[in-house]
């Protein structure tokens, strides 16, 4: 179990990709999304597969991992609610932080959102260019929203 | 992942109770629990933890078990939807499968229910004399609908 502090940006150049150390295929879905728990199974790479459960809700959440069998990912997607998630994360180191940049595909094809992981929340950190708005509040662009709702509208 | 065919029974006497080849104690909560699904999280004798996810409703289902640390349960519970549930679950040999013997305590003491997993739905078994009404069909004695509504009345 971990608890984590991320803050959300739109991303609005494409600056940060020369800077990307690494990079990840992740296609994800929700067995259950609700306001404040929410159960999800994402493939990497096609590769491998992890169940996440997250509690609580806002900036400071409760979060629990477990991989599970690639086999067992692909069965559960016949129970998926919402859509199917497909996107690339990439790493983007900024100083003793990482960016991750998630740049969506599919139905979210255009959306870049990135996310960066503080230790709490007033925590400072250096912030790059390619940071648009902030939408770290905004529910719209949780990723349990998206698979549910789809692209923010305006 | 397995699926699974059980049939389950009310409990009208004690007379399994000499043949109980071992037993174990649960303590047990949902994070999840709908008609369609549900995600349980199970302590079995105060040491080991085990999520299991549950697909589809009916007599067969699909079910994917992954064990957790007993720490993440712990923390877990202040998730729970619905209420605990305790049960001591007894293992009684009959003939090639087992029956297990679910004894309820807590709010839902006086329910002891047992349940036999078959190959498929047509297969026959010795039916032991401890064996009441058969509640299969009732959802009312779905684990999840103890859990949310307690003892059914009636």
């Amino acid at each position: 179990m971990g608890r984590e502090i991320e803050r959300k940006f739109l991303v609005t150049d494409e600056s940060w990709l020369p800077l990307a150390t690494r990079s990840n295929a992740f296609s994800q879905f929700y067995l259950f999304a609700e306001a404040d728990r929410s159960c999800r199974v994402r493939i990497v790479d096609r590769q491998f597969a992890r169940l996440t459960l997250k509690t609580g809700d806002g900036i400071d959440r409760g979060e629990f991992e477990y991989d599970i069998p690639l086999d067992d990912a692909k069965a559960l997607r016949a129970s998926a609610v919402g859509r199917l998630i497909e996107k690339t994360r990439h790493f983007v180191p900024n100083g003793p932080h990482t960016i991750e940049v998630d740049v969506f595909h599919g139905g979210l094809t255009g959306l870049i959102v990135a996310e960066i992981e503080l230790s709490d929340e007033a925590e400072a950190f250096t912030r790059p260019r390619f940071l648009g708005k902030e939408v770290s509040g905004d529910p719209r662009y949780l990723n349990r929203s998206l698979s549910l709702h789809g692209l923010p509208s305006g």
